[in-house]
C-alpha cells in the first residue's frame, strides 16, 4: 500500500507524486522545508515548526499558497490516512514553475509523510564520532534544501571513521548539517552558538528547559579550540533529541554520559513532548 | 502541443514528466547539470558539454546511467521530435530515490529542451550594469542545481538598477552567476579569472580563439580593484556568446564598443559554431 502525501495541490499516492521538471527546486535548487516528528497521531511542535517554515518562505520570498490552518489540516488529514506508527513529517515550499527558469512565480507546497524509528526512551549511551569541515551554510538561519555539502561530504566522512560532520568557519563552530551542537564547559555551563546556524526547535526546547529548570548555559561563539577543554558534547535534532558526542577528530571526550547534563536534559524533553 | 523531454528513462511530453518529491534533487538539492544551445537542429560544442557534465558527475559522485552515445543519440532524437527553430538543451542529473534521504544510490538523467532567442549575428552595441557581491559558490568547478543565491539575489540587484551580479570573494573576482566574466586591460590585454568559478564553454572557446589569432591575454586572478582601471569589461555564456558591459557597480566604462577588442572576438565565436 503506497503511502499518501500532498503536491499538485491534493492528496495523493507518493509513487504517483511528482515536482515539475521546469520547476525552481529542480533546476536552480530553490527551496526551503521544514520536518517534525510525529508520535502516534500528534505532530510534536508543530506551531515552531510552522513558525520556522513561515520564516523560511518569507526570506527567501517563497509565498505559501496555504494558511497555518489549511497546513495543519492537511497534515492531520495525512496522519489520519498514513495510520503510520512512529513517523516523520517533511514540509516543503518549492519555488515552481519560472517561465524564464530565474523568477519566482508559483511557489508550491509538498508535504510528505514517511516512517521514521521512534527516539529511544533515556538518552543513548553510547557517543558518535564528529569530524571537523570548514565550511559556511550559505543563508543558515533559513531552512533551505540545500545539502550539497553535506551529501558530497559523506564519503569523506565515513573515511574519517565518522558519524557526523561538524561545520566551522573562521575558528568557530556553527552547527552539523542537520543538528545543532552544544558543549559543556568543566564549570558545567551548557553552550551552543549563537550565529551562522539553523536555529533547531530542539535546541529552542532545550534553552526553554534549562530556564525552567534553572540549567546554567550560554549563547554565545564557540572556538574550535573549546573543544579540547569541554566535559561533554552532544547534538540535537527533531529526530533524535539528543545524540552524545564521544570524539570529535582526534580528540575523546572522558565523559560519563550516565551522569551527563545531556541525560538530565533529555528527560525533561522527553516530558516536554506529553 | 507539448514539447517532448527525456525523464523517467522515456521521451515523454514535457507536462507529464516529474522528480520523485523523494528524489535527492528535491529534498537535498542534490544534482548537475549542463545546458547547451542548439543553432536549427545543430547541438552546438556538445563534445566540450559532455566532457564538462561528465566531469561535474563524477565529481558529485553522480554515476550516469547513459554513456556519451546514449546522450548524443537522445538529444538527436529530442531534437527531431520538437522541431524547434531555435533552443536551449538542459541535460540534469538528479541524485534520485535515497531510501535514506541522504545516500546516494539511483542517479538519473532528464534532458529537456526549450525554445531560446538566437544571438545577434554582432555583438550587441549596448552593454548591461553588474552589481557586485561578496559570494563564493560551492565546488565552483561543477555545474551544479546551486543557484540559491543567484535567484534570492533577483530583488537586490534590481534595487540596484544592474541586470547581473558579478560574485567577488576576499576582494577577487570569480564570476556572474550564469556567466563568465572578462575585462581588457589598458594595454589591450583580455583577462579572465583563473580558480573559483566555473570553466564556461564559451570562455574556453574565447581562450582558443584568442590563441589561433594571437589575442593576448592572461588568464589570472582579477583583484576588484582592476575593475576601475580596465578598458573595457564583458561577461560570456553559451547562450549569448558575449554581452558587453557597460558599467559595474557606480563605475561606468568609457569604451566604444564597436571598435571593441569584444567585437573581434564575437565575430570569431560565430564562425566556430559553423
Amino acid at each position: 500500500m503506497s503511502i499518501f502525501c500532498f503536491a499538485n495541490n491534493q492528496i495523493q499516492a507518493i509513487d504517483k507524486a511528482g515536482v515539475p521538471v521546469t520547476d525552481l527546486l529542480v533546476q536552480r535548487g530553490y527551496g526551503i522545508f521544514d520536518f517534525l516528528r510525529v508520535a502516534g497521531d500528534k505532530p510534536l511542535f508543530i506551531d515552531d515548526h510552522l513558525d520556522r517554515f513561515f520564516h523560511s518562505a518569507e526570506k527567501m520570498r517563497l509565498t505559501i499558497p496555504q494558511t497555518r490552518e489549511d497546513i495543519k489540516n492537511i497534515v492531520k488529514e495525512l496522519i489520519q490516512k498514513n495510520q503510520l506508527t512512529y513517523s516523520g513529517i517533511r514540509m516543503i515550499i518549492a519555488g515552481g514553475d519560472a517561465p524564464d527558469g530565474y523568477t519566482i512565480e508559483h511557489p508550491h507546497l509538498i508535504i510528505i509523510q514517511a516512517p521514521l524509528a521512534e527516539p529511544t526512551i533515556h538518552l543513548p549511551e553510547t557517543g558518535i564520532k564528529l569530524a571537523t569541515y570548514s565550511y559556511q551554510r550559505q543563508i543558515p538561519d533559513v531552512k533551505t534544501t540545500d545539502y550539497l555539502m553535506a551529501v558530497w561530504l559523506q564519503p569523506w566522512m565515513k573515511q574519517q571513521g565518522a558519524d557526523d560532520i561538524l561545520y566551522y568557519y573562521n575558528g568557530i563552530i556553527s552547527e552539523c548539517p542537520r543538528s545543532n551542537f552544544f558543549l559543556v564547559t568543566k564549570e558545567n555551563v551548557l553552550v551552543t552558538a549563537q550565529q551562522n546556524m539553523l536555529n533547531g526547535i530542539t535546541r529552542k526546547n532545550i534553552l526553554k528547559v534549562c530556564e525552567a529548570h534553572s540549567i546554567p548555559f550560554q549563547i554565545r561563539d564557540i572556538n574550535i579550540n573549546e573543544l579540547k577543554e569541554a566535559k561533554e558534547a552532544f547534538i540535537t535534532s527533531s529526530t533524535k533529541r539528543i545524540i552524545p558526542v564521544q570524539q570529535i577528530d582526534e580528540f575523546v571526550f572522558k565523559s560519563d554520559y550516565v551522569s551527563s547534563v545531556a541525560k538530565n536534559i533529555y528527560e525533561l524533553l522527553v516530558q516536554l513532548e506529553h
